[in-house]
């Protein structure tokens, strides 16, 4: 059987081990939250002990906590709910990044539709968020600002403490996607000084389908989902109860983030520094940064990223190209291009990003993979296909 | 060990015994169905296989489904999809009905407070919906009708088939929340002709927190959740996956579904007799009516429903009020309302739900524990409260 390398943590994470063996055994206690017997009891008090978990990992407040399907559901229950009560009043005006995710970039696209301002805050090539220009944007005018915590891409970590300041001082409510954090980094939510942030289990080797929507206390939030008093009316829609049991499990190991990301930053230094010497022209994008310690956004001239991704992939390991969420899609990462990478820079871009279960062992196997086949594919100077790649 | 009996199927249902079994083996195919190597490939092929087993369950096409957290995000994704693109038009009618769920009633009266017109239509005491108003209400500036096909409380089932043709011969468009029905009688959404159906898995022995929104081909959906390009552009967010193994891996249980209610009806209608011959004053709301096989909702005049509720629970009976989504919730159940009982009657209910692990004489019991709580109950005239019945 080949052997299964898996380098693309910032996709998605395995479900931890411990947490495979619990949900099948929680999977039993089956009962609707909001039923007051027996069956509802047992359901109730799961969702109680997460939310208790969370709250304690997280360094806020469990009522604080708003369980939602995940990262996109959060972002978009925060842009729109902010959207619609300031609709008609003055404060018509929205401050966020050229490089967020899409659920955060589509949401944005869809309120200025309905008549609110947006303003696009860039990002260069070295990492620099543009804080003169957002602060510029400021006015009493601006309902919400929202900052990405870390790029999915790069994995460059915005200022966002600074940033809420400065959108309180001007009465603005600050939100934060720190999707692509949780569990890389240490993250006390309370510490932020943020009204809203977003997070999601799947990143952090829970389920796929759950995420909280962190809402600070004297927060306001409309519904996305309107129906039952669910979540203090904050969310309509019976529980999930277990991806919320998975939630509150992984908050357990919150404690071990730091341990973890050391580990793994000295293992991704360790390979960039290999890379940069052995593949000639290899860049990594925003490497001088202050940036996630798991992340590489590589740059390699002269060979196409989805040619190398596949090329990769035959051989059993998983990367990504950095680019959108959509499968399939041979556009390049609309973050890359506007970090100001050319096109040819973009569509050359490979994200190598690691995980708990990344051990040095992989990661040298995968190096030499790595610059093995680099070298092949410019030999043959015209980027192979698919299909030729499996024969 | 004191025995648990389950009679509130309307609520919830336990996770089917197989699939807590299977769920424990899925539960390691983590990948994210977007990535295009190895691990997003074995989950693109979980969703796509799982998609394959509904349509096929519900008589639709694959691409007519999307998944979604669950029912209440699916009513929210109909109203409010149909709403945006037709509020600057002069379809801005919208018609629906006094018993819906609250996902659907809440998500109406907000788009109320945004500018649309809604009409509610009303249900009798014996259970007709005022099909005469309904038509009368129609015309070429309504938008959506949504009617849903059986109600929670009483399990009434509404002619949808028939009010779809009425609603599209006006060139408006017909949703339908199936979420109570699903499971509990056979369902094939295209010969329902509707354009939107909302069903969730949790009502049929699935996982909390994954639904389906059934868009029929050629309809438009407005993302609920804007993001990436899942669910064709139709809901972003990552897919939960595990939720959606489960709801593909039910649906090869339709099949047994009409067996399974012919069982149970004839247990339903055995209990029915039994407790209007036994209970003095005893009645059954819409009875006659044609309802869901499974659902009994008793009127017991001079017993609070609540200390019923809790007194059956104590004897390790879980049934329901047929009240509100929120526990504890005191107030009579606005539906039972809004056809006609009296607050006294609402109050005095409960809702009796059978569901396929039912036994008859798990009915027996039930039946005879019933009666005699009743009996109790109305000789200590005040309702006891929960702490003196505990002791």
């Amino acid at each position: 059987m080949k052997k299964l390398v898996y380098l693309d943590y910032n996709a998605t994470t395995p479900v931890l081990p411990e947490l495979a063996t619990a949900v099948a055994q929680i999977v039993t206690t089956w009962g609707n939250p909001s039923s007051i017997h027996w069956a509802g009891q047992a359901a109730k008090n799961l969702v109680r002990t997460a939310r208790a978990n969370l709250a304690a990992a997280l360094g806020i407040s469990p009522l604080e906590i708003v369980f939602t399907s995940g990262g996109s559901e959060a972002n978009n229950t925060v842009i729109k709910g902010q959207f619609f009560p300031n609709q008609k009043s003055t404060r018509n005006e929205y401050i966020t990044t050229t490089v967020e995710h899409p659920s955060i970039l589509k949401s944005f696209q869809w309120i200025e539709s309905q008549g609110a301002k947006v303003h696009y805050v860039g990002v260069d090539r070295e990492g620099n968020l543009d804080l003169k220009k957002l602060k510029s944007l400021l006015s009493e005018k601006t309902a919400l600002v929202s900052v990405m915590f870390a790029n999915n891409e790069t994995g460059i970590l915005f200022p966002v403490r600074e940033i809420a300041e400065m959108a309180h001082s001007v009465g603005a409510v600050m939100h934060t996607d720190a999707v692509q954090a949780f569990g890389k980094v240490p993250l006390n939510l309370a510490e932020l000084n943020v009204d809203f942030a977003s997070l999601a289990s799947h990143k952090f080797y829970g389920l796929k389908g759950t995420g909280i929507l962190f809402s600070k206390k004297g927060s306001e939030v409309l519904p996305l989902i309107h129906g039952g008093g669910q979540e203090r009316h904050r969310r309509g829609g019976t529980e999930g109860t277990l991806g919320i049991f998975a939630l509150g499990f992984i908050a357990a190991k919150a404690s071990e983030i730091k341990t973890q990301s050391e580990r793994i930053e000295k293992m991704r230094n360790q390979f960039e520094a290999e890379v940069l010497a052995k593949i000639p022209d290899l860049s990594i994008t925003q490497r001088n940064a202050k940036r996630l310690p798991n992340t590489s956004s590589l740059v390699i001239p002269g060979v196409d990223g989805e040619t190398l991704l596949m090329s990769l992939d035959v051989k059993g390991y998983a990367v990504s190209t950095g680019a959108a969420c959509s499968s399939g899609n041979p556009e390049p990462s609309p973050a890359l291009l506007s970090m100001g990478l050319s096109r040819e820079e973009a569509q050359s871009s490979l994200r190598v990003s690691l995980g708990w279960p990344t051990t040095e062992f992989e990661m040298t196997e995968f190096t030499e993979t790595l610059v093995a086949v680099v070298e092949r594919l410019k030999k043959l100077q015209v980027a192979p296909t698919f299909a030729q790649e499996e024969s």
